[in-house]
C-alpha cells in the first residue's frame, strides 16, 4: 500500500511536467533575431549534452561490466546504469525546455513582469519536477525489481534487506557519476566561456556584456544552461536519491519487527509528500508573482516547506507505532522522533540558505563592505572576498553540527539521514527556483543581443538580478544537503562494512585516511581551476582570431555574424577533457585506499573529504557570490559606479569569483557524495 | 647521566650564541644613513615587542591564576609561565641581533658576497641557537623541578610519570601562547605594512620599493623582523618543545620497566644531538658560502641532517635494549624502531621542503606557468595562483600520511611523535636559514634606502632572492612539523583523557566535532585577513596624509624625512587588536567544546582542525610564495618584464599572496598546535 504513494507522486510530477511543457511551448518565441539566438543557445547546449552523454555512456558501460564480474553482480550493475539514465533523462528534458523558455521569457516581458516570471518559473519547474518525478519512479522501480520483499508483508531476514539495499546503492552511484559530469563538466564549460567572454569582450575589445558581436557570448549563455540547469539538477537529484537510499539502508538494519517495514519506507513517503508540496509551491509562485518576483519565489519555497512539515507530521503519526520503536544499539525512540529529525533537516536547509543570502546579497553588510574595500585595489577586493567566504562558513557549520547532534539524539543515525531526506523533500521547488535563474539570465542576454526596448530589458534585468540571489541561496542549500547526504552515506558505509566500529581515534590508518581525504577536495579543485583557465585561454585566442580574420565583425557590420559554434566546441572539449583527471581521481581514490589500506582508512578518507569539502564548498560558493554581487552593487552607482577604480577592482574580483562559485564550489558537492557512494557500493567487496 | 646531555647541549648552544653575538656586533655598521635606518627598524621592532610582551604578560597572569585555582594546580601554572618566558626570551635575543645584523650585512657586502653572507648567517644563527638552547635548558629545568623522578633510577609508578608529564604540558602551552602572538600578531603587522607600502608607494605615488620617502617602508622592514624572525622562531620553538613533550608523555605510558626511563628520555637525547649537528651545519654554511649562498645554506641543512641521523643511530643503539621493547597495546618493537621513526621524520621534513621549493621557486614549471598566465589578466593570475597552492598540497600530505603509517608501524604512536622529534631536531639550523632571510631582505632595503653602490645592491639583492626561496622552504617545513607535533599532542590527549577509545566513527558528537574543528581554521584565517586589510587601509590613509601635509616629502627634498614611527604605531595597534578575536577563539573553543559537549567531541575538533588547518596552511603558504616569485620572475625580464601587462597582473597576485603566505599560512600552524596543547592541559579536568 505504501508503495503506491511514491508511484502516484512521481506520476503526478511527470503529469505536471507535461502540462508545463505545453504551456511553455505554446508561448510565442518573439522576433526572428530572438529565435535565431535562442536556437544557437539550444544547439550549443544540445551539442554539449550529446557529447557529455556519449562520454558518460562509455564510462558507464565499462564500470557496469566491471561490476558484473565482481561479486557485486549484474543487479547492482543494472541499478547503476538506471541511476545514470534517470539523471540523464531529467537533465535532457530540463535543458530542452529551459533553452526554449529563454526567448519566450523575453517575449513575455513585453507584456510585463508577471507573464515573464510565469514563463521562466514554468521552464524551471520542468527541470525541478522532472528531477523529483523521475527519481521517485526510477527508485521505486529499482526497489520493485530488486527488493520486492520490501513491499510484501511477511517475514524476511534483515540480512536479505541489507543485501537488497546494497543493490539499490548502485542506483545512487549511477546518479552520482552523471552528476559529476553534469556539474563539474558543466562548471568548466560555463566559466571557461564566461571568463573568456568577459576578458576578451569587456576588457580587450571594449564591447558590453552579451554583445552579439562577441563570438563567446553564445557559449557563455549555453554555459548558464549546462552548468546551472542540468548541473544543479543532477547535483540535487543525486543528493535526493542518496538521502532516501542512505536512510533506507540504515532503517534496514533496524526494522521495527520482522514483518514491518514502515521505517524503511518512511523516507519514500516523506519524499512523495514533498513532491506534492513542491507542485503547490510552484503554483503559489506563479500566482503571486505580480509585484515582487523575489518575494514570490521565496514565498513559494516557504509554502512548500510548511506543507511538507505538516504532511510529515501526519505520515509519521500514521506509520510509526504510538509506543515508538527501538533503533540502533537498542536505544528506544518516540513515535514523533522521525518527524523532529526531518523537521530539523528542513529548518537547517532554510537557515543555511539564509546565511548564504546574508553573505552574498548586496542588501547586507558583507557585500557592501566588500564593494567599499574595492576602492583601494583589486588585490584588496580579492583578499576581502576570500575573507568573506571564509567567515561565511561559521554559521552553516554550526547549523549542520547542531542538526547532526539533535537528529541523532532524537532518532539515531537514521535520524541524521532523515534530516537529509527532510531537507531535500522540497527539491522540486528548490530546483525550480534555481533553474529559473539561468532562464532569466538567458532572457536578459537575448533581450540585450536582439536590442529590445529598454522597458523590456529593465524587466529581464530585474528578473535576472533576482535569479542571482536565488542562485547563491541554492548553492548553500546544495552543499548543506550534500553534506548531510554524504554523512548518511558514510554511516551506511560504516554499518555495511562492519568491523570498523570500536576503533581508536589515533589509529594511524584512520589518521592517514583523514589527511588524504582532506587533501582530495583541494586537488580536485585545483584541476578544475586549471581546466577553466585552459578553456578560457583557448576561447580568448579563438575570439581574437575571429576579430582579426572576420572584417567588420568588431565594428558590428550588418550581416557579419561571429562563428559562435567554434567557441561552443572549444568549451565542450575543454570541459570533457578537463573532467578526466578529477573524474578519475574521484572514482579511483576510494577504491585504491579501500583495497590497499583497508576499510578503516577509507572511512577516514570519507570523513576527511566531507570535512574539507564542505568547508571549501561553502567558502568558494559564498566568496564568489559576494564578489559577483559587489561588482553589481558598484555598477548600480555606488563608490563611483561603472568605470570607476572600484569597478575595475570589482571586475577582477568577480572574474576570480566566477570559477570559485560556479565550477569549484558546486563540483565539490559531487566529489564528496560520489566517493561516499562508491565506498558504500564496494563495501561488500572490502569485507569479503 | 642522560640528564647531562640536554644541559650540555643547551649550554653549548648558548655559548655559541654569545660568540656569534660578539662577532656580529664587532662588525662595522656602515655610514650615518645606514645607521639611522637600522636604528629606526630596531626601534620599531623594539616598540612592537614591548607592547606584544605586555599584552601576552597580562593574558599569561590571568590564565596562570586561573590554572592555579583548578585542580591543574600551581605547578602547571608555573610551568606554563616558564614556557612563555623561554619563548619570549629567545624572540627578544633573536630580534635584537637580527635588527643589528641588517646594516652590518649591507656594509659587509661592500667587501663581497661571502662576508655579507657570513654576517647574515651569524645573525640568523643567534635566533636559531637561542631557540634550541633556551628550549632545551628550560624544558630540562622544568623536568628537574617537577618531575625529578624521571632522572633518578628506582621504582616509580607510571601513574606518577603520567601526572608529572601533565604538569610539563603547561610549558608547551606557554610556548604556544607566545607563539600565537608572535606569529599571528607579527603576521598582521608585517603584511599590513607591506601591502600599504606597496599600494601607496608603487601604485599611487609611483615611487620604487624601499624608497626612503615612503613613510611605510620602515614599518615594512620592521615587519620582516617581527614576522619572519621572532614569529617563525616562536613557531618552531613551540613545535620543538611540543614534539619532545608529546613523545615523552606517550613514552611515560610505556616505560621499558619500572626502573628504566630510557624511552622517555630518548627525545631529549635526540634533540641534544640535533643542537650539536645544527652548530656544525651553521659552521659549514659560513665556511662554504663563497660562491653560491644558496648551495651553502642548503648544504648546511643537509650536513646537519646527516649528522643527526648518524647520532640518532648510535643513541638508539646505546639506549634501547638489543632485544627491543614492548610498546602500546603490548606490541613489541625492535631496538632500532625509534631510529627508523626519527629517520622517517627527518626525511619527510626534507621532502616536504623540496616540494615547497618546487611549487614556489621560479626555477620550476609551476611558477613559470603562473608568470605566463599573468599575460592575460590579474584575475587569471590569482586563479592560477590559487590552483598552484591547492595542487601543492598533494605531495606533502602523501609524505605525511606515509610517515604516520610507517612510523606507527615501526614504533607505535610513540614512533609518530618521535618522527616529529626527528624532523625538528635540526631546528637550530632550520631557524638559522629562515632568519637569514629577513636579515638579507632588510640589508637589501637599507642598501636601497641609503643609495649604495649598484655593486653592493646586486650582492644584497642576490642574498635577498636566496632568502625568498629559503622562506618558502621554511614555511613548508614549519607546517609539516606542526602537523606531526599536533598529531603527537592529539595522541597524547586521547591517551590522557582516556575512555574515548573504542568509539564509533559515526558518533554524532565526534562528527560534529570534526565539522566545527574543520571550520575553525577558516574562521581564524578570515579574521586575520580582515586585520591585515584593516591595518593596510589605516596605514594608507596615514601615508597619504603625510604626502599631503609634509611639503617636499614626495619630491625627496633634502632634510624632509617621513614620520615612520606613526606607521609602526598603527601596525602595532592593528596587530595586537587584530589578535583579539582569533586569539580568544583559539583559547576558548577547545575549552568550551571539551566541557560542554565532552572529550570525544573535543578529539573530533582537534582532528578536524588539524586536517583543514594543514591543508589551508600548505595551500596559503605555497600559493602566496608562487605568486610572489612569479612577480619576481617577470621582473627579471620575462613575459615583458617590469611595466608590462603581465607585471601589473603579477603585482595584484603578489599582493593577494602576501597575507596568504605571511599572515594566514604560518598562523594556522599555531592555531592547530595551540588548540591541541590546551586540550592536553585540560584533559585531567575533563575526565574528573
Amino acid at each position: 500500500m505504501f508503495l503506491s504513494w511514491p508511484l502516484i507522486a512521481g506520476g503526478v510530477a511527470l503529469a505536471a511536467v507535461v502540462v508545463l511543457v505545453f504551456r511553455v511551448l505554446r508561448k510565442p518565441e518573439g522576433d526572428e533575431e530572438m529565435v535565431r539566438i535562442s536556437r544557437s543557445i539550444r544547439a550549443g547546449a544540445g551539442a554539449f549534452l550529446r557529447r557529455e552523454y556519449i562520454t558518460v555512456g562509455i564510462i558507464l558501460v565499462f564500470l557496469a561490466l566491471g561490476m558484473s564480474f565482481t561479486s557485486l553482480g549484474w543487479r547492482t550493475a543494472v541499478s547503476f546504469v538506471l541511476g545514470a539514465v534517470v539523471s540523464g533523462a531529467a537533465g535532457l528534458v530540463g535543458m530542452m525546455i529551459a533553452t526554449r523558455a529563454n526567448a519566450r521569457t523575453t517575449e513575455a516581458a513585453k507584456s510585463g513582469t508577471k507573464p515573464a516570471l510565469s514563463v521562466a518559473v514554468s521552464g524551471g519547474a520542468v527541470m525541478g519536477l522532472s528531477v523529483v518525478g523521475l527519481s521517485l519512479l526510477g527508485l521505486t522501480g529499482v526497489l520493485l525489481l530488486f527488493a520486492p520483499e520490501l513491499f510484501v508483508p511477511g517475514e524476511v531476514s534483515n540480512d536479505l534487506l541489507v543485501r537488497e539495499a546494497g543493490i539499490i546503492n548502485g542506483f545512487a552511484m549511477g546518479a552520482s557519476l552523471m552528476a559529476l559530469f553534469a556539474r563539474a563538466g558543466g562548471g568548466i564549460f560555463t566559466k571557461g566561456a564566461d571568463m573568456a567572454a568577459d576578458l576578451v569582450g569587456k576588457v580587450e575589445a571594449n564591447i558590453p556584456e552579451d554583445d552579439p558581436r562577441n563570438p563567446a557570448v553564445i557559449a557563455d549563455n549555453v554555459g548558464d544552461n549546462v552548468g546551472d540547469v542540468a548541473g544543479l539538477g543532477a547535483d540535487l537529484l543525486e543528493s535526493y536519491v542518496e538521502s532516501i537510499i542512505a536512510s533506507m539502508a540504515l532503517a534496514a538494519g533496524l526494522a521495527l519487527s520482522a514483518t514491518d517495514r514502515s521505517l524503511m519506507l518512511l523516507p519514500l513517503l516523506i519524499a512523495s509528500a514533498g513532491v506534492i508540496a513542491s507542485i503547490l509551491g510552484i503554483g503559489f509562485t506563479k500566482f503571486f508573482g505580480r509585484k515582487n518576483p523575489r518575494l514570490a519565489l521565496s514565498g513559494g519555497t516557504y509554502v512548500s516547506a510548511v506543507l511538507v512539515i505538516a504532511a510529515t507530521f501526519f505520515i509519521v503519526r500514521s506509520v510509526i507505532p504510538a509506543e515508538g520503536f527501538v533503533g540502533e544499539g537498542g536505544r528506544s525512540f518516540t513515535q514523533l522522533g522521525p518527524f523532529w529529525a526531518s523537521l530539523a533537516g528542513i529548518l537547517s536547509g532554510v537557515l543555511i540558505a539564509l546565511t548564504s543570502e546574508y553573505y552574498t546579497s548586496s542588501d547586507f553588510r558583507p557585500v557592501k563592505k566588500l564593494a567599499e574595500a574595492s576602492q583601494t585595489n583589486a588585490a584588496v577586493t580579492v583578499t576581502e572576498g576570500l575573507a568573506v567566504g571564509m567567515v561565511s562558513i561559521v554559521l552553516p557549520i554550526m547549523i549542520l553540527a547542531s542538526t547532526v547532534i539533535f537528529s541523532n539524539h532524537i532518532c539515531g543515525m537514521f535520524g541524521v539521514a532523515l534530516a537529509a531526506v527532510g531537507m531535500l523533500s522540497t527539491s522540486g521547488m528548490v530546483i525550480t527556483v534555481d533553474s529559473y535563474g539561468p532562464i532569466a539570465d538567458n532572457a536578459g542576454g537575448i533581450a540585450q543581443m536582439s536590442n529590445q526596448d529598454p522597458k523590456v530589458r529593465r524587466i529581464t534585468d530585474h528578473l535576472d538580478a533576482v535569479g542571482n540571489t536565488t542562485a547563491a541561496i541554492g548553492k548553500g542549500f546544495a552543499i548543506g544537503s550534500a553534506a548531510l547526504a554524504a554523512l548518511g552515506l558514510l554511516t551506511a558505509y560504516i554499518a555495511a562494512v562492519g568491523g570498523i566500529d570500536d576503533i581508536s581515534l589515533s589509529d594511524p590508518k584512520l589518521l592517514a585516511g583523514f589527511l588524504v581525504g582532506g587533501m582530495l577536495p583541494f586537488f580536485f579543485s585545483s584541476t578544475l581551476f586549471r581546466a577553466v583557465v585552459y578553456s578560457a585561454n583557448r576561447i580568448i585566442f579563438e575570439v581574437r582570431r575571429q576579430f582579426r580574420e572576420l572584417p567588420g565583425l568588431r565594428e558590428g557590420l550588418e550581416g557579419v555574424v561571429p562563428d559562435s559554434e567554434s567557441c561552443v566546441d572549444i568549451s565542450t572539449r575543454a570541459a570533457l577533457w578537463g573532467m578526466l583527471v578529477p573524474g578519475l581521481m574521484a572514482l579511483i581514490a576510494p577504491v585504491l585506499i579501500g583495497f590497499l589500506v583497508g576499510p578503516l582508512a577509507l572511512a577516514g578518507l570519507l570523513i576527511g573529504s566531507i570535512v574539507t569539502g564542505l568547508m571549501l564548498g561553502v567558502f568558494t560558493a559564498n566568496s564568489g557570490g559576494a564578489m559577483d554581487n559587489a561588482k553589481k552593487y558598484i555598477e548600480e552607482g555606488h563608490f563611483g559606479g561603472k568605470g570607476s577604480i572600484a569597478h575595475k577592482a570589482s571586475i577582477v574580483g568577480d572574474t576570480v569569483g566566477d570559477p570559485l562559485k560556479d565550477t569549484v564550489g558546486p563540483s565539490i558537492n559531487i566529489l564528496i557524495k560520489l566517493m561516499a557512494v562508491i565506498s558504500l557500493v564496494i563495501a561488500p567487496l572490502l569485507t569479503s
